[in-house]
């Protein structure tokens, strides 16, 4: 059976600092066969940021020049930064049969759910925009100037959240892990996913004696 | 919140011996707002089902004129019987907030499907033929010659099953009334049932001090 399962190909999307790293980190944690890609980007490391591990770290140049090679599954612009998902780890991995998570935001989203409407999307709000901006500022990391641009950003993230399959309110962690976690679990529930099965259960008819 | 949330409508489907009646009870058992449709038959009744419990037991003149009123959502005839929906009582159940089950026939659920495409659907296969057959013997309320007609429909049925949103497969009772339960719980996060949380969450905006 599990020679012809295919990995499934997941969404995750939702504003900065909603909660999406600490959710994934907890879930990933928990499922052994879910793989995290590694997006590239032309945004500058952040302090505790090592290359090749949150993120590939590129010039714009560099970046370009995979864009034009088709080399990108999705790539988008975000505060002024360029994100993209290369595809060929991405399609490695689901043919070994392992679950890829692709943490994007809106517009490289729509992006692959277009080339690909059988991945499972997954968008996480935050309880409401007074908690995001909190949030990002504990982080400490961002300026007021670039928390109040995330802010606006979050706005119109989500107001596309409901073309996800799923939304979760991360208002509590553990929760919010746990819904992550059962939603995962049920794609393999999906009756596309389970096509072979229900193919077994008929042709074990032919051992039936009438 | 809890105002605007209208219940769900689950379709809940799958050969005679798979094992819907055990799974559903134990299901309901655990959901408080989960509501059981029960349908309208011309089957004559076993020995234990009471009218308006398992089913509502009518003549076949009787089922016509409903279905010629216009008050079946759906309906087909399975074995030589006719099942029905009827509409009202579907209608009242989702409006208070319900989630509401009907347990139907893959025809009625095509049916079901087509009109309202945003219900949620569930196939219950039997691990195999086999083990479909032998569960219908030791239930023993079928002459033998039944029982080959029900399997030859089970066939039928499930070639259809991946039609469905999720199949489960009934080789374990607790593990498929513990998935069924996850697959219906996930349903209160899916986007669509979602967009009044989305816009709570954006109108929240409001308050934030730029």
């Amino acid at each position: 059976m599990n020679k012809l399962k295919k990995g499934c190909l997941i969404i995750f999307s939702g504003p900065s600092g909603a909660g999406k790293d600490t959710i994934l980190s907890k879930v990933m944690a928990k499922k052994d066969n879910l793989k995290l890609s590694i997006s590239h980007t032309t945004r500058v490391p952040r302090e505790n940021e090592v290359n090749g591990k949150s993120y590939y770290f590129v010039s714009e140049k560099e970046f370009m020049e995979m864009v034009k090679n088709g080399e990108m599954l999705e790539y988008a612009k975000y505060c002024g930064n360029y994100y993209g998902t290369s595809v060929v780890k991405v399609k490695d991995e689901l043919e070994k049969g392992n679950d890829v998570i692709l943490e994007i935001e809106v517009q490289g989203a729509e992006q692959v759910m277009k080339k690909i409407p059988e991945a499972l999307s997954i968008f996480v709000l935050p309880p409401s925009l007074d908690e995001l901006k909190i949030r990002l500022k504990n982080r400490g990391t961002d300026s007021d100037e670039v928390i109040n641009r995330r802010v606006k950003e979050a706005e119109n993230e989500i107001a596309l959240a409901h073309n996800y399959d799923y939304v979760i309110i991360n208002d509590d962690i553990e929760k919010s892990v746990e819904q992550e976690f059962k939603i995962i679990e049920l794609q393999e529930m999906k009756s596309q996913k389970m096509k072979h099965i229900i193919d077994e259960v008929l042709n074990s008819e032919k051992n039936i004696n009438r």
